[in-house]
């Protein structure tokens, strides 16, 4: 029997706005599973990302420097067409809880539609990390709390020195 | 840079009583992913299935017979232990709905626990057969309704072989 | 334009056993929106029912006997073939809370699949009944808890006279 | 015995943002039970839509053309108000998943509180829709993907001039 | 035994804007339970609130103005901070539907990460106030529809005077 | 102003077949905030339990030898009633999850009919436990794994002298 999958190419797409450790995680268990894993910085301006494409592509870089097969990118426009344009055949989400699923599942069911060959693979969050989300994380480090152990450290500094920066007015 | 899934090895555990077209989508979705895909049928006798383990690995492997990657096994015990044993890193699950997930959730955290280095991987059932489960199947097989396209030609056969010499009083 | 739902039949399948004043409340306003409803009780020996077929549909009659468009039967068998016979182009459920919804997703999928012509309308439980069920009902009778207010007056005698008849030793 | 529905009024309400073939699919099923459907648009300036009310009434006529008992409308204010002001004792929804339902619930109790004889009826999404929305029918297009099957022609002809009227920097 | 309980303080922290008969309901039920319940209205300038934190704080003394171990109080900052501030043990939340649960469970797993020795307790609401939000009291008492019965009577004073002061162009 | 709550007696009701780490996390934080807490073992013979009543007491009253406000107890009837008897204002339970959650849901609202003033007041399970389930345990126990950390030793002994002395047959 030949083995097939040494080829598989596989895409993580999110904000990480910023990187957490639920994402780091995540990646950590995905890239074990497939040929290369690309972790891809959705450019959404619309958003009011918090850091920039740019920043965020630095700080996983440097969070994924010593893995050998994650290779760090960013994109815009749809994802499927995206996932085409690079090669992949798969797409990793984590998900975490019902509310979650829900939405993953819509999004999942839309791509399959738009691109029947593209598969989307499901990993649990870790246990430790079902409440974290970058939402929560920057809510948290606006507010003064400490979010050591949440992120990584670097990622912790720069949230540090964007809402200090900001001062306090900046909460609430 | 190498690419190392050429080995992964996933199984794809079920009760199988029978196989459906909703596991059949997702044994040709999944073993597209890794190296090798075990499907194994769960020997629970305690479940008073209506099929036995040889009848449906037998249906499984007539489906499967044309896929070169799938091996139908069967175990009972822990299932993170049988994966130790056929060196499998991977358990592939399918997912319809919400409660679905809740128990698939439990089950995979429970597995992590047991093995923490035996990943979980999801895959959407596919939209058509979401309402799809061996339970349904033989409920309405067994009430004298119509199973063809829910599962596959020889389960169907069987299906009507096994309700048919039930007579009419099996209906309930 | 011509109305033309003066022929509209629904059915309101169940089990009812017993009757408790969620169901009652769902009959009062399902028929209100359809030419005929047709409550059918599901005669389902195998789930060891308190109440036999027979004093259910007594109990459905003497609740429903006042109101004119509403008929009581019983059915075995595929759902959806039993509305084809009675001419039912309409399934009624009411829905209470999420757990309930899944299961009811997935039997009106599987309904459409095998009758596609014959839809599913769902109401929503009287919020005061979001708690009701048959089965809760059974349990609070049987443990001796007062039922009055959750079932019809009749019902609450007959389950005092079933659980008084097998006496104490019924408690578990 | 009469039949007495010959003169149930429903309204199915909503954005339509535009129009879809999941809503479209709701009102040809929906219409069938009821003595007359009125589709009536919800004037939501707030939420910024896409399409003008005007738009949104012009594409549901186009689509509806052929069906003798649809009427479109659109309104604004309470929606139990306008049904009373229509002479409405129903208002019918979709439900495609849970989340969906979860704020179907809110409503429609919230909708039972403010005038008790208004009854909402729930009818599931086709199963090939269940992850379509106006809101992802519009991402999709704004990012350039084909939306062919998703929505009826003319719609797919107005979101292309919509989008391409816009350019490539409509694009986030 | 020593009973030790006498000094439990416990935070219902919220935006309380306004303040409902569900989260009366809660304070009623929640007060007996604790030695001090301190309803703490959210500092949240951010939400573009309808009535202001003093507003707000008054709506919920005059409601709680016959209690007499129930404290209003306000805070912005992270909640858990503010419990150690306070001397606060216990977060009181109430829970209504899945959705909610989903956000509160996530809040509190985050909260019991902040401070491990913050427990936060959850009651149900009642279930006549299952479908009450402040959201949706604003929405209605905007569309000009009947609040009575959702909320005490001086707030529904203070929603008519907001809301006729806006005008009918506020509509929509 | 006094501080009323010295006399709170709250009861932890269930099976406890066989107690869990999760059980006991929760027993040690749900008897901070109360006077009393009564951990009750529900008497369901029907259930066919793997532990008596009195096994099960004991291995509840040895994991909380060290705690002063806990009393082991068990009983059988309507947990209201038993509640009323008890002189307990306060039934404790733990949700984890989703499914849990709609049950728990349903339950409460059914003992808040029965009797209006006793509340049910829900805390989190551990997030390092969130799987845990006695059901689950049993399971894995059963079919050989290790259950070590997920239960107190002194259970786990137990549960091993139980399944070593049914022997291998008793796996399936």
């Amino acid at each position: 029997m030949s083995l097939r999958t040494d080829s598989v190419v596989a895409i993580y797409p999110g904000s990480f706005d910023p990187l957490t450790n639920g994402h780091l995680d995540l990646i950590h268990r995905g890239r074990r599973l497939v040929g290369k894993l690309i972790v891809s910085v959705l450019n959404n301006q619309a958003k009011h990302p918090l850091f920039t494409v740019e920043e965020r592509m630095e700080m996983l870089r440097e969070a994924t420097a010593d893995i050998d097969n994650v290779e760090v990118d960013s994109f815009d426009g749809l994802l499927t067409d995206y996932a085409v344009r690079r090669g992949a055949g798969v797409i990793m989400r984590g998900i975490r809880a019902i509310s979650d699923y829900e939405y993953e599942l819509q999004m999942a069911l839309m791509n399959r539609r738009l691109r029947p060959n593209i598969e989307t693979m499901f990993l649990l969050a870790g246990e430790g990390n079902s409440f974290l989300s970058s939402r929560m994380v920057k809510e948290v480090a606006r507010l003064g709390g400490n979010v050591s152990g949440l992120v990584p450290a670097a990622v912790e500094r720069r949230l540090a020195a964007r809402f200090s920066a900001a001062g306090p007015e900046s909460k609430v």
